[in-house]
Order: structure tokens, then C-alpha cells, then sequence
């Protein structure tokens, strides 16, 4: 089943003083519903594309599964006014889930108060330290262009971010969009899972600013090296240095700005490596 | 209490192909709770600024409040990482709550399922249809001109959003920073219901894309206009359409595109108004 991620809309433009009748293609925003045993988890307002990739990466991203291997099947049930993804889970993951809906479920709702609520928002990003991988200047200059390039939706509506996922000597091997770029994100480590590519070999590519739940997922992808094209909040730069991560930002053209795990990258100035 | 909202940090720039030691202002990003009666609501990534009008513009736009009265008072509290808003609501309403969450908590979480968990992200925005507010392209012009000139975050940290209000023959009245767009709208609404404005004197203008939250936000505001300066999505331009409410997007310097609600636009090309 697939879904239109854009459509042309009548408007009115007023440009240089004055009013003309026009038209101009806009992103579609979709609500999403995340479903396992019958029970929405999340909806979330996102790009009606790479649907089996949403429901993965999310998946993973959340914790609610560990891998793929984990997940007996997808089905995508057009629902009135959004699409629900009902995520069938193996049954020992799916009584684990309704173990902990119950527990969860007390008389008064969530039933944490202010500070578990904080905490559980701000569980430390996945160690990453290990990860050995380096990239050079060069690479990341690369990786910009070629996320660009890819950004098909973006081109249309210039309304959609991408997430991508660099690997040294390769090249861009994956790029997502989505109106949310966590979506963007999810998609991106929902379709590396399903084709089976480690996250530790490459680096993950935003055209947004570098908030900490990106770093959350991205950490959580087991990748160590993240790149916006945006600044970082100063809590994403925190938890990005306690996760042993390297984190560039203002990436544009080929210029860009490193704020921790400097040791990833090749620091050559161009005229020594010319 | 008060909190800071920007840092300054240690960076390695790599910029015409030479790499140097700098630093650089980042936007905090704090993980801020909202909680009711002992039990969190939410948690928010978001500005450490604005914290009552936060609380306030929050509860609003959620439905947990109906009018800035069944607040009977807010705590800010400093917890491990994060902030706590403890909000006491007055006693009806707190009943109100603990019922709600009762209903909510079934033995298998929220209880919902995909189609209404979708109808319930989808719920239409409140009717403005009967909204009398005219602005012409020079108002508009004004807005985004004013709007840029009161973020002073951003100006530092290049990477937090913004909502303004503007009145025409009054100018931008309030404008709210947020590293999240719709916290920046919920404490814009939160701060003009605490002053007592009126949202349906005038319109809202957004720094960002137009998603269909926004559109949900300032219908709850009792505002029929709202202006962002990048694009809108396509679900965003149905249920404005539905609501009545006038959308205006890509909107910077002179320029901007009528999507919905074209009554509301003084459309008389430049040179014929001179």
C-alpha cells in the first residue's frame, strides 16, 4: 500500500506588490498511529512514505523491541484520516509489553511523578565511545552534498527534513524524509535494520538542528558520529560527550563546526593534505 | 526562579579549509515536565524560559484547563536534569482529572486503538470561521519584520524558533522563544492569557513550517489568522480550511502565499494602494 507524500494546492501569491492566482506542491502530514496487540503505543503527525521502515525504527528507537527479528509482521491498515501501523510482535515481546502497560497503567495515569518523568526523558544516550570509525573533511563535504542531492520530497516542497547514513569510502547508502525529523531518523534506522547494516560503520547526516533525542536514537543506533546542518542545544552537546559521540554541526558546503569526539576526525588542514 | 537559556561552548571550527579553536552561544534544551496533582502529563524538550506562561499556554492548548482561573497556582521546581511544573488546578477540575486518568487506564496502557488514537491526534481545530480580523500585505510585512527583531535568542544561538502575536494598529505584542515551535506557541498563548488579550484580535506569526498542530493551537487561541514563514503542510491547509481560519505561508520580506481564508487579506495590489 503506498501513499502520496505531496499534492498540488491552489494559492494566492503576492509578490513584488502584487496578487496573482498560482499553485504550488506542499508536503502531505499524515497521523500515524503505532499499534502492537490491538494498543496504540504513539501517533505521531509524519510523511506517509517508508511505512515499514517507520514501524522498525520506531520500534527500536523506543526500546520496544531489541531487533528486527523481533517484529512477526507489519500490517498497514488505512484508518479514517491516517494510517495505523499494527506492529506484530513475537510472544515473548508481546507479553513483556503488556506486563509493563500494566504496570504503568496505576489509578492516577502514568503514575510518575515530575522527576522519574525527567528521568525517563533523559535516559543517558548508549555508550558509543568504541566505535572506531574516522572521517576527513572531505567525507563530510561529501556526505552534505549527497544528502542534498537525495532529498527528492524536500526538492518539491522545501518542507521535509532528511536524516541520512554516511559510510566512509561509500558513500550516502541511505536517505529518509519525513515532515518530523525524529520520523526522518526512525525511518533511516528502521530501513538499516531491515537491510542489516551495522550503525557503527557509518555516520548519521540531519538537515536539522541537533536536539537530544537525536542523539538518543542515533546512540541507540550504535552509530558514534552525528552530523546537522544546524547548531546543537547545549544538552545534546552534553549528552553527545557522556556518550563518547562525535558531533559536528553548522555542516554547509564544506565548512563545519566540531563540538566533541574529535578523534573521529582526520585533522588535516586542506593545504597539508594538498 | 529563573534559568539561563544559552551557553557558550568550546568548538573546532573547520572553516576555508583550516581547522581553529572557537567557541560559540548554544541554546539550552531542558527537559520540563508538566504535572498535575502529583502525576506528570508530559515532558517537554524545551527553552528553560517563560515558564509560567509554559504552564499556562500548555494546559490550554491540551483542554486540561478551560480558562486561566482553574489554575489555582504553579510551582517551579528544579529536579535532577530537568524542571518540574507542579500545577494545582482548582478542585473541580482536579477531580475532573483523576477521573480522566482513571478512564484512560485500562489493563493494556492507553486502551485505544489505531483509528482512535487517530481521531483523537486529528480532532477538528475549533471553528473561527466568525473571526473578524482584516490585515493587509503590509501588515503582514510589518509582523514578520517585528517578529525578527524581538528574537533575541535566536539572534545568539541561531536555532530556536519563535511565535509572535500581532494586533493590526497595535504591532507585534508578545513574542515567545522556544527550541521547539510548539512550545514556543504554547507560551505565547499561555502569556496572553495571562495578560488577558484576546486571541481573536489578532494573528499569530510563526518563525517555522506550518504543521497541522499549529493550526490546532491557534484555533484553541480564538485566533483566525496565522502566518509562518516556510511552507505549510497539506493537512495543515485542510483543517484551516475547515476551521476557517486564514493561513498565510512562505511569507518574508514583502512576499507571502494565501492558502486559506482569503476575506481576511486586504488584497489591493501595492500600487494601486499608493
Amino acid at each position: 500500500m503506498t501513499f502520496a507524500s505531496s499534492r498540488s494546492v491552489p494559492e494566492t501569491v503576492f509578490r513584488g506588490g502584487r496578487f496573482s492566482e498560482s499553485s504550488r506542491i506542499v508536503a502531505e502530514e499524515c497521523a500515524i498511529a503505532l499499534s502492537y496487540g490491538g494498543s496504540t503505543e504513539a501517533v505521531m503527525m509524519a510523511t506517509p512514505a517508508d511505512l515499514e521502515d517507520f514501524a522498525i525504527g520506531f520500534s527500536l528507537s523506543e526500546g520496544i523491541i531489541a531487533s528486527i527479528d523481533d517484529v512477526r509482521g507489519i500490517e498497514i491498515v488505512e484508518a479514517s484520516g491516517g494510517i495505523d501501523l499494527q506492529i506484530a510482535l513475537n510472544d515473548r515481546l508481546d507479553q513483556a509489553l503488556r506486563v509493563r502497560r500494566r504496570a504503568k497503567a496505576g489509578p492516577v495515569g502514568c503514575g510518575l511523578c515530575g522527576v522519574e518523568s525527567i528521568e525517563e526523558a533523559l535516559k543517558p544516550a548508549a555508550d558509543v565511545a568504541d566505535v572506531d570509525l574516522v572521517c576527513s573533511a572531505s567525507d563530510i563535504a561529501a556526505a552534505l552534498s549527497e544528502l542534498s542531492a537525495a532529498q527528492a520530497l524536500n526538492t518539491e516542497t522545501r518542507s521535509v527534513h532528511a536524516a541520512g547514513f554516511f559510510v566512509p569510502g561509500k558513500g550516502m547508502i541511505a536517505v529518509r524524509e519525513d515532515v518530523g525529523r525524529h520520523n526522518a531518523l526512525d525511518k533511516l534506522i528502521g530501513h538499516l535494520a531491515r537491510t542489516g547494516v551495522d550503525g557503527a560503520r557509518g555516520a548519521v547526516i540531519m538537515t536539522s538542528r541537533l536536539s537530544v533525542e537525536l542523539v538518543q536514537k542515533t546512540a541507540k543506533l550504535g552509530s558514534g558520529f552525528l552530523v546537522g546542518i544546524s547548531a546543537p542545544t547545549a544538552l545534546a552537546i552534553g549528552m553527545a560527550e557522556k556518550a563518547g559521540m562525535t558531533l559536528v554541526a553548522l555542516a554547509r558546503g564544506e565548512d563545519f563546526e566540531i563540538f566533541t569526539g574529535h578523534g573521529r576526525i582526520r585533522m588535516e588542514d586542506k593545504a597539508d593534505a594538498a
